[in-house]
């Protein structure tokens, strides 16, 4: 199941999607109220409050054509899967080996490959939605993007054994971890250079774990302009996600809504020899294998 | 002015300390709905709905002595100040010039001086209490203290001039950044060596910008099992507060409610030979003038 937030005449709602992505149904029009009430208004709310009763019931709903109670997809205006995270994105660098060389080879040394995971954290409250610009600013120098596979934990936990990862996944949607090379470097820690205003791009939905084998390997691709720069699989990672779970896990307590991205694989902007950075105008567009498209154009 | 969340007969309030910082009024028991109403039920409420008349209205309350509607303050609860913030907290990293050099006499270049700031998040929801314990478990090897200054912002802004960041500051508060060298280590960037779960003890209270002049020169250290580790001014960032939020919000929106850490002073464990990490049974206390004493032992 796609799940979406969206604006329908200037107000936040929640919904579903029927199974061919053209229809959307607000949560309140489910029936869902029935099982929990009062009906969830955010999608954090409706994360949390997820039970295999809801998922059956809407399993049902979305089995069958949408009727009247129902908008078509290019009616509304798609937000962010989860608009106002409750922390920042839990982000995983050099994740993917051919990334890594290619961001070693550019700082001196190829062979510079992490030998644990290395996370930081992306500003994301207000995160940016599918057909959201990406600001071109004064402070932007070398603007770069980075699609990623981003995981919504479902369920509370600390220490989570590896064997038991994708129980505590939701779903799963899009990140583009846009990136500016110039303060990245200049501040040291890359926390600022990923965390400036329009730099999240996430969705454009968020898909319930039911429709995504485990482990996930899905194809991930970005192009810019419709130019290929970004194709892999994410079997690719180096630090997989049960790896990733029960390693980011120790000590530290994931919450339902958190968000983690998984890591880009090579062909971002400061791979290409010269560099191929985003400029206004561009326009990037972040695919994975049964989860969509993400669009953003920069400006 | 002082104000604190706090729990009551389990219930979590929030309120505004008398003079002699002795008793607690809840903040529905200031006849605050006159002005604002519905009364805010969080601090993050309370910091985004505050203005002048808010200020007046609470200045004339506290200069009198608190009548039967306030508790004592050895009666209740403290809780950090912003319990769940809504973004992880900024912090800057080697922001006094003495602990950059005790940072780098260990890393190997004392000179190793940041000619910029260097910015990392920690995860801070849930944040930790006065007197809440640090949880020294199975993933600690290297346990550390660090005392700093946290500035809680008051108003929205972006690209924020130098000569106005006083204006966009809603307070102060303490932060102890505790944080483990081994993740810090290990991980290559600092998130999570900074974000495990009790690692963000803050308080006791959240003081209103009018009890401290501008610029901030406020004595500030830390004490453990009473001898005293840190000691230093406020006076001595290498990056002061109003380069602070210019810097920090060029290209990205503070918004009410966030907490910046400003670093820490010379004389955490890692900067003593040998080192002098904490171990289970200790009991930190970090002091800056006009603020108070915010300790939290070690189990």
């Amino acid at each position: 199941m796609y799940f979406a937030t969206y604006l329908e005449n200037g107000t936040e709602k929640i919904g579903v999607l029927n199974r061919a992505k053209t229809r959307i149904m607000a949560l309140e029009n489910t029936g869902l109220e029935k099982i929990l009430n009062p009906c969830p208004k955010t999608m954090l709310e409706f994360v949390e409050n997820f039970n295999e009763e809801v998922l059956a019931h809407l399993q049902g709903l979305t089995e069958k054509d949408f009727n009247g109670s129902s908008v078509e997809v290019d009616k509304i205006k798609l937000c962010a899967p989860i608009p106002y995270p409750r922390r920042n994105i839990f982000c995983l660098g050099k994740n993917y080996l051919d990334h890594a060389r290619e961001v070693g080879t550019v700082l001196g040394d190829q062979n510079d490959i992490p030998k644990d995971p290395i996370y930081f954290s992306k500003v994301a409250s207000p995160a940016t939605g599918h057909g959201d610009v990406i600001e071109y600013t004064d402070v932007v120098t070398r603007l770069d993007y980075e699609v990623e596979l981003a995981l919504i934990i479902g369920k509370e936990g600390k220490n989570i054994p590896r064997e038991k990862a994708e129980e505590y996944i939701f779903g799963y949607t899009i990140l583009n971890d846009v990136s500016e090379r110039g303060l990245q470097k200049r501040h040291g820690q890359w926390h600022k250079g990923k965390s400036l205003d329009s730099f999240s791009p996430m969705g454009p939905y968020l898909v319930h774990k039911s429709m995504i084998p485990f482990p996930v390997e899905l194809e991930i691709s970005c192009s810019v302009n419709g130019e290929v720069r970004q194709q892999s699989n994410t079997n690719n990672l180096i630090f997989d996600i049960p790896t990733i779970l029960s390693d980011l896990s120790l000590g530290m307590t994931l919450r339902p809504g958190d968000i983690i991205a998984t890591g880009t694989p090579a062909g971002v902007g400061m791979g290409f020899t010269p560099f191929k950075f985003l400029n206004p105008g561009d326009v990037v567009s972040c695919t994975i294998e049964k989860i969509g498209t993400l669009t953003n154009p920069v400006k």
